[in-house]
Formats: structure tokens, sequence, C-alpha cells
């Protein structure tokens, strides 16, 4: 990047918006994703959408590459500037315009916390559903981009669910809006959906409206331990089959017990073969309701104990294994890879032995929880990345896990998106002509190449 | 079309398959839409995948224009060969391959009528939600590609949200495989929801996979008479408001009314200003407890007269009203266009009103009933095609119409779509550059404009 476009870059959004110390580039250089990282040529912080174009009009003509970030708490190095140029900093965009009650949607600008959005809406008796581990740091827009999941998915979907319409800076700096409030609507193509989860490489995102929903009034929390991986699974398809949707399904294999239990004592049997962890929500006769049947499912399935959340005392104590799941795994060694490869839930008890062979195969640790409910693992493997030997076969573990997936009819990512981390694998999810048909919409969006460039389609 | 490429149709799909008689040919010239119809060259029927993509790598090649149809009971002219070449017909995908339970999905062929389909689930106490007007005829394909509605689409959402895969020939005829069973999935971008609401210009759908949702247990449903259109719009808006989300929420204006009372002699009031038909649905407890909460609100917003369904009998009376809405404004005059200009749900009773100031401007026909929880409003224009001074008098009020939609942050079309009917209104919602957008992505997959051209997007 000259230093032209720099001073250019100060003229639009204002000298002190414009980062470029090499302290300040160092840490735009990384997001949570381990391996990788790039140093930026700068980092812009624009506060309006006109700036934003404008940037992205400079950037356009000059071929600079551009990658939005908003808290950086991606994990598939999607904002990672791999290729130099602008990180396009958008934590200014942080109000929330309007909070609808009437259509249920809140307008707000993509630069706002998730858990932000929550708490403000909770005044309402509302919720925003996505709730991604990370809900209490990363943006609305960031969450949008890759699509968030959560824990709650089952029920209520991911992010994309909730999209209602966005405005977008298009790479050549055209703004455009796209859907709206209203609850249909089939005026054009689905752009609104295509850019949410499309990770920032096809415009930049910068309002969103979003849909609400009122909260559950009440919520009863149970937790059962399984002797045997099959009858986890088979208590995860009696409950859908039962016609419940519980809010949250967790489930934590073997791996991951013996580690919690040594982490947090909690009080896990360590020969159990899995953990269900279940919360279903809503009005209360229908919780209690719910929650018979849900019992009655895990005790059918040879549950070898069953318990149920009493008080919100109880609740918490119950949720204790899950939550202490990835830092109890991350204390292990220095490296923590959190991957999300996914199957649809019949597969899961398929999907965690294959995980457990590889594991064993390939001398690696890999301790797998996640939600069950809706077949999106997070199989996590700790190691050490200064080890280059043991990464070799870390990343053939990787390889063979994502291609267990696959096979499995699942996909490489439920809820973290491909970025550069999962990208060597993509074509072996999408084929050559799926690929093919992703990177012509990508070259017809962002003919220049210059959009977070080389990310979930690679190379175009 | 040359007679070299009627052949080379014969030799992929069989010569019984290829339909070139006039007859034939008339009877695919037009849909349901008044006013538009075109002689196709040809009505291509394939049975298999492999032929398709043939097909398409044939009209690629020779720039031939393919339409893909289904029972053709498109609202938007979507389906008419505007151009001659291919009638594209799907009718022979026509098999159910999997209702997988534990997954509680459907792998479907596109053929397969919408209603067969239902029939097929609820043996398994499961329901396929979208419920357009046209579910006993429509296919499954067509209703995808035009992203469906109906009645329920206020608690369940339209077709995009039940469609998770979707087999696809791109106009090249390459073959590509779109998303899965799997409930979350953010690898690559959203090609599942780009073609669906595409209207056959980006590809050629031939098979889908669909979530299916448990059969709720018990319905309730009220009626309710309001003196003022103002009263009915806060009723809507308190019902949500109260948190509870009806499965059905439809509302008639004064000119409906009158005209169903001639038709129909259901006992309605001729001087009400509209009126409110409410199904909640669920597990009992929650049904009964939601029904007593809509009467209350009802009855606080001046609601003239409230019934409420006690018997599956009377729950059919109260329907009857709707039920007629249609025919009985159809019977008034040669020719019916159905609109579906549709608003935030809030801003109905301005939409409302501001049509009824059109219709009266213009001197022309227009009732409207439909979808008040979603806003998704069908006024419905009755006219006689062959009067000239009226037509022009039809399509000044349309025009104003859509504009009072957009102007209200509503769209064009809730879930009629698109096709020729709408587009010269699109620019006006879109904006060159949203225009732009959608024109570069249809470029993107369809270089050569043979995938139902000029619709959707208009000329490219």
């Amino acid at each position: 990047m000259q230093n032209t476009h720099i001073e250019a870059l100060k003229k639009i959004v204002g000298q002190a918006n414009v980062l470029t110390s090499p302290e300040d580039l160092y840490t735009y250089s990384y997001d949570a994703t381990p391996g990788h990282a790039h140093m930026p040529d700068a980092v812009v912080i624009p506060a309006t959408t006109q700036e934003v174009s404008e940037i992205m009009k400079l950037a356009n003509t000059n071929k600079i590459p551009v990658y939005t970030r908003g808290s950086g708490t991606n994990l598939s190095a999607g904002t990672v500037p791999t290729k130099g140029g602008i990180v396009l900093l958008m934590t200014r965009f942080n109000k929330i315009s309007e909070i609808d009650l009437e259509n249920l949607v809140a307008s707000v600008e993509v630069g706002v916390v998730v858990a932000d959005l929550n708490d403000e809406v909770a005044k309402h008796g509302l919720i925003y559903p996505p709730d991604p581990g990370t809900v209490a740091t990363a943006t609305l827009g960031g969450t949008i981009s890759e699509n968030a999941g959560g824990l709650r998915g089952l029920k209520y979907g991911v992010s994309k669910h909730y999209v209602m319409g966005l405005e977008v800076v298009l790479a050549n700096g055209d703004i455009i809006k796209t859907g709206g409030k209203n609850v249909k609507d089939v005026s054009g193509y689905d752009m609104t959906k295509l850019f949410t989860g499309a990770e920032g490489t096809l415009g930049i995102l910068t309002r969103a409206i979003v849909k609400l929903v009122p909260a559950p009034e009440a919520k009863k929390s149970m937790m059962a331990i399984f002797r045997d991986l099959d009858d986890a699974g088979k208590a995860v398809s009696g409950i859908i089959a039962a016609k419940i949707i519980p809010a949250t399904l967790e489930i934590l294999d073997n791996a991951t017990i013996r580690t919690v239990e040594d982490y947090a004592k909690v009080g896990l049997p360590l020969d159990a073969e899995a953990v269900l962890l279940i919360e279903v929500d809503g009005i209360p006769e229908v919780v209690e309701k719910e929650a018979a049947k849900v019992m009655e499912v895990l005790k059918n399935n040879n549950a070898a104990d069953v318990q149920i959340a009493k008080t919100d005392a109880d609740r918490d104590n119950l949720w204790a294994a899950r939550r202490a799941a990835l830092p109890a795994l991350a204390k292990l060694r220095p490296t923590t890879y959190v991957e999300d490869a996914t199957v649809p839930r019949s597969k899961v008890p398929a999907f965690l032995k294959a995980v457990k062979d590889i594991a064993a195969r390939n001398n690696v640790t890999i301790g797998t929880f996640g939600h069950a409910g809706d077949g999106n693992m997070h199989p996590t493997i700790v190691c050490d990345l200064r080890d280059k030997e043991e990464m070799e076969r870390v990343h053939k573990a990787m390889d063979e896990m994502f291609k267990a997936a696959v096979e499995l009819d699942g996909t490489l990512s439920g809820e973290h998106g491909i970025g550069l981390g999962k990208l060597p694998w993509m074509e072996y999810q999408h084929g050559p002509q799926g690929m093919n048909a992703m990177r012509a919409i990508k070259r017809a969006l962002d003919p220049n190449l210059i959009l977070n460039p080389g990310k979930l389609v690679g190379e175009c």
C-alpha cells in the first residue's frame, strides 16, 4: 500500500481512525485461530456507511485487500489479513437504532456486541436467539458474517434465521439494502442470506434488521450419564422422535468427561461414555410436560443416572460440566483447535466413534463435546503448535476427521466458518462444480478480488 | 429452435417425452397469471437429473431458452415461455425418496405435489408447513422456486425456512448439491437459499431435502368483527405484543366482506370495516391459554363481535368467509389479479387505507384480504382484460399500490414472486445498485441468459 493511499484514508475517516504503528498492526494481524497471522498495512475505523463506501471505492480502484473485523473472535482465521492491505474495524458502528415491538425486529449497527443487544431487548421480554460461546464479545456483524450458531440452535436456529435485512457496501462502493422488516419477501434473489455467512468476501455489512422472539417463560434442565455411546445416540434421536425439540441438547464424550472431572471435580463418573445435558423451555405447562417425556426417553435408553434441576442452583450445577469442557481441554496443552464438523443428528454416535479412532490412530488428543441435538460437534484438538512432528499428526487427524464428517452426510463447519482453516477440504464437500459456482458468485460481486481475498472459496 | 435440436432432445428423453404439437405447445404457453402467454418450441419431460444435465448442455451450447415448470399455478407469469424455446416439465420427478424420522427431514423429487408430501408425512405425525393456496396442485419444485408462503407463514415461516438442501442442474449442465440434512451448515455461500425463490433463473432444481416439524396437537379458531380498521390493526399488533404468535391471523377488508356475504351468505355485517380470523395451535394447554389471551386482546380493541369455535364444525364455519374470499371476488368480473404486496405488520391498516383510496381514485374494484399477522396482503383486482380503457386504470392502480407498499417499508411480493408481472417495479424497491448486484449474480451462473430469461431481474 502506498503512502498516498494512507493519506487518502485519513481524509475519509480522520487521522485518528487510521492506525499504522507496528504495535497496532500486530494487534490486528491475528484472530482467535491458532497458527495464522499476517500484518495489515493499515487499520481503518469508519463511523458511517458513507465512509465505508468511500474506502471501498479507493480500495477497489487500487486493488487493495479489505478485511472486515469486529471483535476478532473468529475460529477459522476469517479475519486474518493474509495479503496485507486494510483491516476495516467496525466497532464504531455501535448503535441499536430501533427496537420495534410491533414488528418484533431490531435495527442495529454491525459493531454492536451480541450480548449488549440481548440486554436491551430483554427489557421488553424478548431475545435475539443466536448465542455463540463468544456472545459477550462478538459483534453482530461478525456473527452474521459467520452465520454463528450456539447452544440454542436446535430449537431456535442460527444467525441466518434471524437476519431479515442488511445494509451492505459492495466492493465497488455501491450501498445496497437487502430485505427489511417483512416476514415474507420474495422480491428478487435472497441477497440477505447470500451475505449472511459470506465471511466478508462479498460485501461489507454496516447495518442489520434482525428478528426478535419472546423470551421463554420457563426452563428445565436435565443431565443423563450413559455407559454406552449408542444408548446416548438413541436417546438423542428418541427425544426428537417423541416430537420434543429441546432448546439445548448437549453431549460430552469420554475424553471430555475425564478432562472436565480432573479440572472441575463436578462428580462425573470417569467410565461414562457420554453425558447428555438437556434443557427444554417455553411456557411452564409445556416445559413440565416435555421434561417428563425427556426423562422417560432417557431412562428407556439405559441412562445410568438421570438428574433434573429443581432450582436455579441445581441448573447451574448441571451445566458446570458443559461450561468447563473447553477451558478444561484448553488447559491440557499450549494450543487448542476447536473444530465444528457437523453431521445429521442420527449420525452423532458414528461420528464420535470415528473421532475416537482417528485420535488413537494418530496419537492425538481430541475431546469432543457439542450440540448433539443438531449434530454440531466440537472435536477439540489439544497440541503444541511448536512441535512440528506432532502438528503433522494433528493435520492428518483433521484431514481424516473432516472426511469422516462429509462421508456421514455432514459438513466441514456447523458454525465457525471456513475462512482459511477449513479451505483445504472445501472441494471434498462441494466438488469442483460446486466450488466453481461459488467462485463465479464471488467474481461477480467482487471482480477485483479485494474482499477478504483467498478465504471461504479460496483463490478465484 | 432447429429441427436438429428437437431430434437431439428426443434422443435424451425419448420420443414420447418431447411435445411439439400446437395443442401441446398452447397448453404450456400460459400459467395462472392473466394477460401473459407465449408459445414454446417444445415441451420436454425429463425423468432423471442426468437427462436434465444433457438437456442443459444442449440448450446452453445453442443458446436455447429453458423455462422450468411444475403445475403452472404461478401468479406472476414466472413459467410463461416468453422467448420461445423449451418448457422443461418436471412432473416425472415424482418420488418421495425418504422420510427420515430421526433427522425430521424428507428427500423429495421436485415434481411431487405439496399436498401429497403432506399426506405422506402426516402418517408419521409430521407436517411440511408451507401451505400456499395451490397446495393441492402445486409441485414442491415450483413452491421452492417461488419461495411460496401461505396461511401459516406467521408462525411457521415460508418455503425457504424448510429447504435444507437441493440438487441443482446449472445452466452449463453441471450437477451440484447444496446443503443437506445438517441443521447447522456454514460451509460456503448459502446456495440453497440463493436457488430458493430464484424462479428458475439460476438453475434447474431436481431434488430437495426439506425439514419437517411435528404436527400441532390442538388448534383453536376465533373470528372478530371490527367497525374500525385501526382497531383491527391494533388488535393484530396487540396479539403479537402479547407474545402470541398465532399459526394464522387473517384479515378481510370491507370490499371483500361485502362480496363474500353476497356470494356465500355467511352472516357477516355489511358495514364491518374488517374481519379478523385467528387460529392458534400447539399442545392443548398452550392453545387454551393463548386463545384466552387473544380473545382478551380482541375485546380490548373494540371488536364488535367475537366468536370462538367450540367444535370442528364451528371452525369450518368461521373459516368459510376466508375460503370464499378469492372465489367470491373472482366471480365479480372476467379477470382476476391476485397481488401480494406485503408490508411490516404494523403498517397493515395504513396499507389497507391506501389501497381503498387507490381503488376509489382510479375507479377500480379491489378487495383486499390476506395474512395480517405477517403483513402479506392480497389486494385482488377484478376487471376485464378485454376492456383497454379499464386496463389502463388497473395498471395505474397497480403502480400506485406497489409504490404505496414500498413507501411503507414493504415489498412488491410476499409470496407470489416477481416473474414478469411485477418486474416494472423492481428498481423502485431495490434501486439501480441493488438490481446491478442481482444481475451480476444472474450473469455469473447463467452467462448465456438461457434460464427463464427476462424474468425476476429482467433483461441482463
